[in-house]
């Protein structure tokens, strides 16, 4: 039984991936566990599979063994191809009547720039679909036990990322900031202390809870909890890289307060 | 071939749930498609599923033969179950033993409550584990073709609920209008109206692109586009129901942009 056949046991109604067609596809944040069954379809019927680099490998290896991976990665501070690239490239290979699977890491259009490329995609005539993934920041917020959301702790969260923070007026960090609600920022490691500056300008208090969430969902994940006035400092210290979600609020006291639960309990029913 | 067997051939790492533990698990937004493998794995293995009135009944029908379902659901303006008696009822059930789901629409730890019921699980020393999943919002805008974030457009996201609206300040929702970034509201229909006005009272112009989307990744699901002043009296003339996401900003032009472009490219290819 081909996996292929094994998903359609899974599911009778497997969408079915055209030739000539594209469909832009969140692949989450690297466990394939978090894969949906959608983006799954997706790699077993692909002929051509363009992936950013944050792609986890062990989600491209379900691809069918007769599939063609090409990389069109970017990622902070390495030689990245050009988005425009990238969209003329899905026009061409549709053109050529391939089926083409579109895949990024987390949710497409969350920092995905899939606006850009289904926009690519409409101009040209090519016929499109767009898969939602688990969202690397969500995946980030479960693995380090910090509730996206928690009863009388916060009714809002804020997502933002921290690429271009340099080119961000500290205004726009203010008005954040002014809101009282946590914060969560993608790509946060390389500018992480001028937004924590730029925070606590805006009024958030330095001993705010803060965490870092390094290569959530992949075997190098790290959690790195501290306060806002310290975490870039910390960061540093631990020498932690990217990919990296940090999140600043009171959420991230949830992540104590359940581990030390947890712990109480273990040293109780030891005793 | 039973279905866990189908399940382990596409990925020879299938996570156990183990007798006596209970993994919570996001189900994704209603379409079995966008569920994740892991969500899927707990699914073929659990005894016992909990589950929400927002899961799906095509992702239950994806339940093993044997597992029995319990509804747990919350859902504004219906009858509903306290959280207390839920939580109870996961401690309980693992405590007999039995391998436990506790399925949820979308994510569990955004306006999913899972923070409540880990510190209940955790205090009663039941091991458990969270499965994130995509989260309602997320899938609400790629089904409406609208960007979460675009280059050019906004470089934050707002994410908030809709519920207890009118016990909230309107000075917390001025502080969210303030930002200037688009702001999406989980169960946005009830209090839509006094929300919009809380939103314009803090500066969010009228004419302010916004849009509902009720029913995501269902048979019912319907995009209503207006703009911040009209959408309320537009949600009301148009009979809308819950489940209903909003948003409000300029990422909602992307879509008639998007749809503009499919149609002249059509017409241009049909003359």
């Amino acid at each position: 039984m081909t996996r292929w056949e094994a998903l359609k046991l899974l599911r009778a109604d497997v969408p079915v991936l055209e030739p000539g067609h594209v469909w832009l596809a969140g692949a989450g944040p690297g466990d394939p566990g978090l894969l949906t069954l959608d983006a799954l379809a997706g790699l077993l019927q692909a002929e051509v599979i363009v992936h950013d680099a944050l792609v986890d490998a062990r989600v491209l290896a379900l691809a069918a063994g007769e599939a063609r991976l090409e990389f069109a990665g970017k990622r902070g501070g390495r030689p990245s191809t050009i988005q425009a690239d990238i969209s003329r490239r899905l026009v061409e290979l549709a053109g050529n009547g391939a089926r083409v699977l579109r895949l990024k890491g987390g949710d497409p259009y969350m920092f995905g720039r899939a606006g850009e490329e289904t926009m690519a995609l409409a101009t040209a005539g090519v016929p499109f679909r767009v898969i939602s993934g688990v969202t690397a920041a969500l995946a980030a917020l479960a693995a380090a036990s910090i509730p996206a959301t928690m009863r009388g702790v916060n009714r809002s969260i804020i997502f933002t990322t921290g690429q271009s923070a340099d080119a961000r007026d500290g205004e726009d960090w203010a008005a954040l900031a002014r809101t009282g609600q946590p914060i969560v920022i993608y790509m946060a490691l390389h500018n992480l202390d001028s937004i924590a500056q730029a925070l606590m300008r805006g009024g958030v208090a330095p001993e705010t809870p803060a965490a870092v969430i390094v290569s959530v969902a992949r075997a190098e994940e790290d959690v790195l909890v501290s306060t806002l006035g310290r975490i870039a400092g910390d960061a540093q210290a631990r020498r932690l890289e990217p990919p990296a979600i940090a999140v600043i609020g009171q959420i991230v006291a949830q992540r104590q307060r359940l581990q030390t639960m947890v712990e109480l309990v273990a040293s109780a029913s030891a005793s």
